[in-house]
């Protein structure tokens, strides 16, 4: 990245507070930094409203005062200087930071040319001329220092990059990221919905989008089902004393959502994750080092207490279903346990168009917050990172970001708008086999611990979707597509040969990449117009639509209008094409 | 059933305090009763400990009083005459009981000839001569009054039938039982576990439990994927307003898990049903007539906060997972609608094995508890009646046993013991639709409020497992045995001919009655015993055992071990063979 970039994102925001100082005398200004991609500054309006229309007006000003060149100069003053300053210019806002800064510590003011000063640690620009292409792209209301019981300010948020290629380049694809929102997309393509009575991130998916989500688990469990993982069932609260065992009651106590028996008065909590109840599955009977690994993996719904703030769509839910997996294996067996995790998350994301993954290795550092025996912890880095290695992983290593409990592999995915996203993880854990006392007999007959792996391969299936939809823009892939394909009849005189269609349809049955999946289709034979039958698929965005007409019939064709093309297929052939559809 | 069964019953349990009276001359008594199949009585026997043992020296005294042919005589006495024999005797319970009565009412006392009396309602048999076969069973611990404050008693039960033919069928039925007992097969075929750390009642599934769970789910939802029914998902938890709209929360609020939330401080409950989730589902888009019946279904966990005491292994759980499904449909299509899912509940209890099934249809009687318009009510009751008449149901009716929301349909399946099971369920409801202001466009283009049918084939999944696994004993049919078939090796010589066995079944993949069924199995090829690798293939009820020897390899065939016979079957036909087997 251009390194004068955040001093330039920074002065930026400057300019734009000179620039509403001379359009709205009367303005408060309360902060504005540089923030990713660009800048924002917080300003009180008084009774004045100010909504996108007046961003041209503002960029307009900005413009002008940038053409003249100003210096951006530094200066010390004192904090009664200061106070002295931000009084004399009635910034009440300014005033109460002034208050606060320490009395004895030199306060920093920036002049902006003779036109605009602000207090300010810097770094900024020397010069107007130095700042490159920038947009102000939207208003949005803003606390004064995030306090709902202080006055709401007005936030203006710009973009700004070096060249005008990057502008452009990102406008357009926030421009693309908003046709694509997932919210949007998800009420369009009638996959899932919100009900105020149910609660704020609590989706409830419709027939469409719980094809979609079993579809993903389905071959998420499916690719880990071969590698000799096998389903457990658990149920989705518990004793406290489980997490309390686990030691994530003390960790975590707070953000579980916390369940309570009016019968019996007992205490349960709602699991956030799986592995505790999965420990109480592997020590439920004696286990030999014949048997190890033992591997189970559970598509389950954990519960987390998120601030309703932070709740949007399925990018951030309460309930959230993992497709989690736990290999209890021996330490001999690590590097071939972690191999095998990182073919199936390569494998999966392949599959959903994703082929472009990073993976970060965490490793312990130094420091003694890491528990476990440190032998362990260094042959098991190295155990991950040849696995990384004979997978061909593109992948970067990180001293001290491991869990405490083991190092781990993160894997971030790219998606059609560049955006990295992280979804899968491979864990090492020696510590909670430890705490649960788990064990097996060794080879030698003696009571050994074993080591823990937490998988999951989609991730959370809610957050994949939120990703994975915007990805896609909601045409999915045909494979998981919630309706496959649309017969459109042109009229009713051709009923005969739309059963000949349909008896071929329901022989179809998809083996890639999920096995056994019979093709999902319907036919709308209604009296609308072919016109607006094709609208309405297309709006739906289903991936092949069968058009049938008198014509068709006579020839024993079928019109298949495709997102990209359109095709004329022998109703002999129809299997085959459409079996070969990607 | 015999009109005398519960006199004489009622009069064994006073011959059985009237012998323990003359073995311990300082018992106390409580109370004793006639209960289904037999009787019992509550006895303080101070310092003394009885056990199972002490059974047959009371049974034989119990039998010389019988041959004497003692009268049971009725006699009135006074509040203060009862109280001074009480005292008199010590019976410090009779005592209780008696000051609890009515100064105004006459007190009966029954006598047994001159060598018991106590107090009693009655009725009993006129002498002990009329008394049938009896015999005492077991012995448990019971509080006083059920008070876990008052002191415990020992609780002695017998059970009593007309004749000796009864008594032993039902005894027998008893040892049946107890060999079935759900929760030793449970452990012992590795079904599923519990732990200390998660609580009572919740049931966690191992890889075979979790499997044959899968299966009957699976099989259950397939059914009505069939005709026309959509997965839907919903989260296990809402905001308690989903149940105040319902009507839930003021009828059943105590009985719901509640949530807190620590982070937003909102209240919310764990799902007891998911009716209410499902029409915020239908309520998400508009409707038209054309699209009715809308049919959702879904596999999905409730919680409901059962008292401790009452949990035992899957039978009452407080985890329970419903294969629930909602059709949300037109007056004039009620009749098919309940037919086509009265068809799916015979299906399902034939392919189990469970055919002998009772239907009661409960319908409104005259009070005004019932809510919605009668005439809707008449005419669904006589809808229901139709259906179960064209289904060739055994059926009978029931006047004033519907819920308040409409009638129903609820179906007792028999098992292998002769034991009726309340499983299946099938309610019309005309009062939900209603309070979530449910709506779709009628013909006419008004809008109208939908019928709702309640449906659940297996009813809850646990509860069904655990009268399924006591059906079959463990024998699982075919189909849905979590490990269809063990191939043992007789020695290591035969390598290569596994090999070949194993290729063929892993291509062999069931159709019946669930599609896609890739074969189960596992090989045993360790170097155990024949002998003893049977003994672990028979211990786990695998339902084919494949022994394969070098004779077998030479001669192109495998042995098979079923359950009731072996066979020898050319390679050549094995897939046909595996396929057939029920």
């Amino acid at each position: 990245m251009n390194e004068n970039l955040e001093p330039m994102r920074h002065t930026l925001s400057h300019i734009l507070a000179a620039a509403v100082k001379e359009l709205y005398k009367d303005a408060k200004f309360g902060i504005g930094p540089a923030i990713d991609n660009g800048f924002y500054y917080d300003i009180d309006f008084g009774q004045t409203k100010i909504s996108d229309t007046d961003l041209l007006k503002i960029e307009k000003k900005m413009h002008s005062l940038i053409d003249r060149k100003l210096p951006m100069t530094k200066r010390k003053v004192t904090k009664t200087e200061a106070l002295g300053w931000a009084r004399d210019h009635n910034q009440d806002y300014k005033i109460e930071l002034i208050e606060e800064l320490p009395e004895s510590d030199p306060i920093t003011f920036y002049d902006l040319g003779e036109v605009f000063t602000d207090l300010c640690k810097g770094p900024h620009v020397k010069n107007t001329k130095e700042v490159g292409p920038f947009k102000l792209i939207r208003v949005a209301g803003a606390y004064w220092r995030g306090d709902e019981h202080r006055p709401m300010l007005t936030r203006i948020y710009g973009v700004a990059f070096s060249t005008d290629d990057e502008l452009n380049a990102f406008l357009k694809q926030q421009e693309e990221a908003k046709k694509r929102d997932h919210r949007k997309l998800g009420k369009e393509l009638d996959l899932f919905c919100f009900s105020d009575l149910v609660g704020a991130g609590l989706p409830m998916f419709t027939p469409r989008g719980t094809e979609l989500r079993e579809l993903m688990a389905n071959y998420s469990l499916s690719l880990r089902g071969k590698e000799g993982f096998k389903k457990v069932w658990t149920p989705h609260i518990t004793k406290t004393d489980l997490y309390k065992t686990s030691g994530h009651y003390a960790k975590f106590g707070d953000e579980l959502f916390m369940v309570h028996s009016q019968v019996s008065g007992e205490d349960f909590a709602m699991k956030p994750m799986n592995c505790p109840h999965h420990t109480q599955i592997f020590a439920s009977r004696p286990r030999t080092y014949k048997e190890m690994p033992v591997r189970y993996m559970e598509a389950t719904t954990d519960y987390r207490d998120e601030k309703t703030g932070e709740l949007g769509g399925l990018s951030r839910v309460r309930s959230l279903t993992q497709d989690d997996s736990h290999v209890f294996c021996r330490r001999d067996q690590i590097k071939e346990e972690v191999k095998r995790l990182v073919s199936i998350v390569k494998e999966l994301y392949e599959t959903v168009g994703m082929q472009k993954l990073r993976a970060r290795l965490s490793y312990r550092s130094d420091e003694d917050k890491y528990l476990g025996d440190k032998k362990l912890w260094a042959m098991a880095q190295e155990q991950i990172k040849q696995a990384a290695i004979d997978n061909n992983l593109d992948y970067f290593e990180q001293e001290g970001e491991a869990a405490f409990y083991g190092p781990k592999i993160d894997f971030m995915a790219e998606d059609a708008l560049g955006r990295e996203h992280q979804l899968a993880t491979i864990q090492l854990d020696f510590v909670m086999p430890e705490r649960f006392g788990l064990e097996f007999t060794n080879q030698k007959g003696e009571k050994e611990c074993p080591v823990m792996i937490h998988h999951a391969t989609l991730g959370s299936i809610e957050r994949f979707l939120s990703v994975f939809i915007e990805h896609t823009g909601g045409w999915f892939p045909f494979w998981c597509a919630p309706e496959q394909v649309r017969v459109l009849t042109v009229n009713n005189q051709i009923n005969d040969y739309v059963s000949q269609i349909t008896e071929i349809l329901d022989q179809i049955i998809l083996d890639q990449p999920l096995k056994y999946n019979e093709l999902r289709y319907t036919v709308d034979d209604s009296a609308d117009s072919l016109g607006k039958k094709i609208r309405r698929a297309t709006e739906m965005k289903i991936p092949a639509v069968l058009i049938v007409g008198p014509k068709d019939a006579e020839e024993g064709i079928v019109s298949i209008r495709l997102r990209d093309r359109e095709e004329k297929v022998k109703l002999t052939k129809l299997t085959e094409f459409l079996k070969g559809l990607k």
